[in-house]
């Protein structure tokens, strides 16, 4: 029987959280520890043999962990810690800042490069899958356009926006494809589509005793860069509707790449995703190319890599020859 | 400016003239020649530069030609012209005899291995595109059930069939999966579905003057193997007809899994393909897999390789450098 990988989680949110889960579907990975710049007696991970310690701890774990995935976000934690991490551990990140991704990719390979890892960045479904799908169709189809569009999905950053408004007690946003967006782009017409064409805009909200609904309807719909340009609908709810309906994290999305081969035959490529969850789904990718940061490790391929870098048997935990036989 | 790749064609039926077309929308790849067993003289190729060679002369390109794509059939001619020419050129093929896959696999990797050569063996949508999402899904959601749908699709093998039976002039089969069953998978639901469940059968036929059409409707409904276990529809049509509505050769599918990550929430991963053209699709998968097999022979990597061996950056004309900064 051959060992199991050793994996390390650095964060302990919602994405942590997904980590230690997926882990736990594993058979071939091992989960050693949990680090979190919380004190480690609060963290409640309830998994028998891992442990919880304080992120400053971690250096201490070199000979232990095989793989530390950085489960921070990308605003102001991984600029940080995945530089820091890939100076001692072999680690996979979801940095998602899209136009800082030549940067972080940067800093991270020099350090990685220096201390012999290799740290898989930018992993998860957008960028992650989504991308690889991008890149592909388009390799395939080089005559064609692709389209990639969100949701049904909760937006952490437009349900910020409308609890910010006058008379919100509690409120969420969901992004929703457009239907008749895609089924243009599916039939092959490849349209030429703003964002605020292929997405809307769908809110629920609990007012506030007394508050003036058509007002908080019209200042959410009118918010400039969230809300003006998008087709928006505001739907208000009581708080038992809102704790029902919508305390989970759902999102998904489509990538539709439309191309022609030959005598303008049409050739349409789709991938898509729907998610119950999220942070389980990402921490689920995540865990996946945990295997290919262990074995491009082991083969001395150091350094930055992106999704881009690893070939798809690498995230499996089955053989070449399995794979080959049962899977082709 | 870089030079281009330098690609070379093996069989000029239905693909080869797929592979001719797809590599005349890349700009980095040139195709030099393609090679027949007919007469070069009769071969139409009509792209300017271009030779129409005999298979036999394939020997003396070694130093003009980077890949060969190998576009004969799965059957007979692959077999032995995968081993034949991985022995003289880095080769991607179409293989697609699943069950052969793993002693196809050693027969081309033992010479490739003695040639310093690379195979891409058993490249197109499936195996190929589908065999990467398989595996990809259930690496990244273990606990679940893979689903794979074919069509809706012209199915050769069917098609000979129905035009076997007395009485039928000309005749076509269209493979198409079941929406019940597709909506079933993508609810998460994990159904058991045999094949029959998945797929129904549908026939379009031009019967001889004065056959009995309901003695034909009954003899494909009752063929065993082929209909006999399937929701079988025929229907009778002109010559007419069948010449304005029946000479193309769609197909496609999905491959779909249904997996739970955490406390049961469902996640579903989706891929599907619409083409309008499945020979000229296939070639194009073939002619992007063209550069991953230059790269990886520029590595060293030589030896038979599938699509689980090779990342995606290497089937795109972009840098990695602009993949990670446009397309991540």
């Amino acid at each position: 029987m051959t060992s199991k990988i050793r994996v390390g989680i650095v964060g302990y949110g919602n994405l942590g959280k997904g980590a230690v889960k997926a882990i736990n579907e594993t058979t071939d990975l091992e989960l050693v520890a949990v680090f979190s710049r919380r004190d480690p007696e609060t963290l409640d991970i309830n998994v028998p043999g891992v442990k919880a310690l304080h992120i400053d701890d971690a250096k201490n774990y070199q000979d232990d962990i095989d793989v530390m995935l950085l489960c921070g976000g990308s605003a102001t934690d991984l600029p940080e810690q995945t530089p820091h991490f890939a100076s001692m551990f072999n680690t996979v990140d979801s940095y998602d800042t899209h136009a800082k991704i030549p940067e972080f990719y940067q800093s991270v390979n020099e350090v990685a490069l220096k201390s012999n890892k290799t740290a898989i960045i930018s992993v998860g479904w957008d960028p992650g899958l989504f991308s690889i799908n991008r890149v592909m169709a388009e390799a395939i189809l080089p005559n064609g356009e692709n389209y990639t569009f969100w949701g049904k999905g909760l937006s952490q950053g437009h349900s910020d926006a409308v609890r910010r408004v006058n008379g919100v007690k509690n409120g969420v946003q969901y992004t929703i494809p457009s239907e008749d967006a895609i089924e243009k782009v599916r039939s092959g017409q490849n349209p030429t589509l703003e964002t605020a064409e292929k997405h809307r805009r769908v809110c629920y909200i609990v007012p506030e005793k007394g508050a003036d609904t058509t007002v908080i309807e019209n200042e959410i719909k009118t918010m400039p860069n969230y809300f003006a340009d998008y087709n928006t609908e505001v739907n208000f709810i009581t708080e038992e509707e809102f704790k029902r309906d919508h305390t989970k994290a759902p999102h998904g999305g489509f990538v539709i790449r439309g191309g022609n081969t030959g005598d303008n035959n049409k050739q349409i490529y789709e991938f898509s995703l729907k998610l119950d969850s999220n942070p389980e789904f990402t921490a689920s990718v995540l865990v996946a190319y945990a295997r290919a940061a262990y074995r491009l490790s082991k083969e001395k391929q150091f350094g930055a890599k992106t999704v881009y870098d690893v070939a798809p048997g690498y995230i499996s935990p089955r053989s070449a020859e399995e794979l080959r036989r049962d899977y082709l």
